[in-house]
């Protein structure tokens, strides 16, 4: 039996929370332990990590601390489990200063997923300093990082030609938690939305990564990439626990993506999220020898999943090759140390 | 652009003559080359391998030769595509002459995909060649290799936890190629059908291997393996082309496997493959958080994607570590150099 993998958890917002608590759940089998936790909310920073998860977690004797630099050099982590925004030049520095520390990084930073677009240099420098330190640097989460690409990817690999490809994935945002709800913009008038959207930030981010991605997996060299997001209205009102939307107002976004090669749109990525939706589902079409045509029926509930794949990726990440990576580069996912698991191996 | 991989096509027969045609066809693009080709059969060998596959296919210059030794010191292959038997012990000294001349193996013998229960020993041997060798050696195809195993697996990958994996695939075998209908004992009487089954050799080779693969990588260990197959009998006569199957005759078989673990059976693979089935369609249905719902509508037409799965697991095993690997240890399976792709990076 292999030691348990040293976690550090950087970043305690909703998804490094539930997390940490997935990695406390492992810890108990034996598979990995979390050996710190770093978070600069002084809400947070100072007490046991349990206690700012609250539920039934038991006193864990770490505590949250605000200096990362402290952390990483008195725990020694294998891994940084890192969530804390989805723009990567905001959060390159820590990534670097993670594996600086000797620690592969998995973070949910959406812009990592495919950073060569957006961020080249920035994305050069990364697997510069992931080589030098011999770690691994990778972003996932379920979308990105599975639903509209990973998935997708995975769906064309029985074809000997792909000719397109095509994703959609409707989320029942009042299924969700309450900063979903935000995100896509649940109660605002049109007008908000509209200003919202204008401001830049607005929308699913990563939509634009899972789509290069797939493209450059699959060899294909895309001319353009339209993008367009649209409210979603409620046809009805609509109470979701956390807020009332009333018809009329905005319930959601509708977020597409295309990737055009001489014309044609080949690869596309439909995202609608927003709440009073009948039902959430995921599907993928391949025209393809042979099609395909695959479904997760009700979705792939986005707040777990999200944090399956940052925990489940822990081990693959520390028995990859060395570099910044992208799912396309790693193993297949699968889940890592399940309460049935008789061992930490891999 | 990378110069194009050159591919051995090791065994001739229906799976062999499809995958050389798909290979000439990346050939076209750029990105493989079929640089030789294998096969034993005196009515194959000698002749130019367009002449065997027949159709559509031009020239190519290549002649079939049954003395592999001979290909494989004049063609310096990075890759043998290898498709003779479902048996390893019958084929491994094939893959390592494959392995001894610097090559990649991937292969189709069901046995390979997870080859570390039924044959330990030439598992060590041929992980120790691969390794001494830097070249991979894996098992791949549809199934064994990605509907019952890659896929399941990877549909586990957005849980943090999992209590059951439950696969189902229907597979119409009147629509597929005549092989594989007699494969499955399509017309036979229930007598010959447990005639043969008492045989040993008949059902589906692999079921076992894929069962074991995924409880491998979940971590699962299995009390026991539970194997049954039975006769799917025709409810009505049934006119497949190559044959007709009156009612109450055999159709098909039900194999199914299960993993217990402290006497629940968490693991469950359920195979039907005959004549007359309403639909195919592969499910993957994962207890989980969160759970997983899949389907594949239509099912993954098989003998596609067999050669799908060979062909796009070349340029992987060209890229990954050394060693007999599994599925679960390579990346993403994904459709390698499609018409659309602009270039045959990887």
């Amino acid at each position: 039996m292999d030691s348990p993998l040293r976690v550090v958890q950087y970043g305690l917002g909703p998804i490094g929370q539930e997390t940490a608590r997935t990695v406390l759940e492992k810890e108990q089998i034996g598979s990995m332990s979390l050996v710190g936790v770093v978070d600069i909310d002084p809400d947070k920073a100072g007490r046991d990590v349990a206690a700012v998860i609250g539920g039934d977690v038991a006193s864990t004797g770490v505590t949250v601390s605000d200096d990362a630099d402290a952390v990483l050099a008195d725990t020694n982590p294998d891994v940084v489990v890192h969530t804390t925004t989805s723009f990567l030049d905001e959060v390159a520095d820590q990534m670097i200063q993670c594996a600086r520390a000797g620690a592969h990084v998995v973070s949910s930073t959406e812009e990592l997923s495919f950073p060569y677009d957006r961020h080249p240099e920035l994305s050069e420098r990364l697997d510069r300093v992931a080589r030098e330190e011999d770690v691994v640097i990778v972003g996932t989460g379920v979308n990105p990082g599975y639903a509209m690409d990973t998935m997708p990817l995975t769906a064309t690999g029985v074809c000997t030609d792909v000719r397109g490809v095509h994703v959609e994935r409707v989320v029942d945002a009042g299924e969700r938690r309450q900063p979903l709800q935000d995100k896509v913009g649940a109660g605002l008038s049109t007008e908000a939305f509209e200003e919202k959207k204008a401001g830049g930030t607005f929308g699913h981010i990563g939509l634009r990564e899972s789509l290069l991605l797939v493209a450059d997996e699959l060899g294909w060299s895309l001319d353009e990439v339209e993008e367009e997001l649209q409210p979603v209205h409620a046809d009805a009102p609509v109470d979701t626990g956390f807020r009332q939307v009333e018809a009329g107002e905005v319930a959601g976004i509708h977020h597409a993506a295309a990737g055009l090669i001489d014309g044609e749109r080949p690869l596309t990525l439909d995202l609608k999220m927003y709440v009073g939706a009948d039902a959430s589902y995921d599907a993928v079409e391949v025209d393809g020898d042979p099609p395909i045509d695959l479904r997760f029926r009700g979705g792939i509930f986005g707040d777990t999943a999200t944090v399956g794949m940052l925990v489940n990726t822990v081990p693959i990440a520390a028995g990859a090759r060395p570099g910044l990576q992208t799912m396309a580069d790693l193993p297949v996912p699968r889940a890592f140390a399940s309460q049935r698991s008789t061992n930490s191996a891999r």
